[in-house]
């Protein structure tokens, strides 16, 4: 992956792709999510060589996407903590999770889905919906160039 | 990354990274999307090396998320089209842009963004949402196994 011409790119998809850089981070946010704050819970979940997941963390806190908190228990070691940033990210795990859901299981096959942990109620595919509310085709967007922080429209 | 042990995950998040590979996978169904179909268009658009980009259509191609197609122009070449489950995928790329909009460029800097092509409307941010038609929150989310196929609630 071309790191510059990324991290400079005009397209937030690039730029998106660069941060992100590797799978792995995306799957130490899923653990995040799913309770592991600890070096060795992610490792224990992903089972990811050490220095890997070293080098992905160390990336995720640079990147602002994890930041170190102490310890809830008290005690004197750190944990890794999703930032706001970092928590965003769950969107693009629903996005992936609901085309894996639509593509690559065949009927019968025991999947794992998203509910809601208050209503045990399921999620609704994610659609791309124009300010009006009415949905768009994925065939009919085209990209614009615009200036970051001002309004489209 | 370990593929056995992604492609045969209940977890539909493991499968999809797994199916996209990497992150090649998703600027080459951007540039489909931009109108590029031969080896010659992406080759151009992405700067990516040849044997890398042969390989990453070819694996494209057996995971059906391109297919080839004689050109539209007559002629005895074949160009890439984008299959259902390819054109699906768009969903993750409006997803990877709307994370990079909203965190990775500074006010003021270019930037592109998708609008509908027909009446120039942005999009709204994509949010989690459940059946009932209310907003759930990133961390109230949780997995539950269940059988694909068969509706959950």
């Amino acid at each position: 992956m071309r790191r510059k011409s990324l991290n400079t790119a005009t397209c937030p998809v690039a730029r998106s792709l660069d941060v992100i850089g590797d799978w792995w981070t995306l799957l130490i946010v899923r653990e995040a999510f799913k309770g592991a704050s600890r070096f060795s819970e992610f490792q224990q979940g992903l089972g990811l060589a050490k220095n890997i997941l070293s080098s992905r963390l160390r990336k995720m806190l640079a990147d602002g996407i994890l930041e170190l908190r102490p310890a809830a228990a008290g005690g004197s070691h750190l944990e890794y903590h999703l930032t706001h940033k970092g928590i965003q990210l769950r969107l693009i795990l629903i996005a992936l999770r609901q085309w894996g859901e639509d593509n690559l299981f065949v009927s019968g096959e025991p999947m794992t889905t998203f509910v809601d942990s208050q209503t045990g109620q399921s999620l609704k595919r994610l659609r791309p919906i124009r300010q009006d509310g009415t949905e768009v085709g994925f065939r009919d967007l085209v990209t614009k160039l615009v200036v970051a922080g001002e309004g489209v429209d």
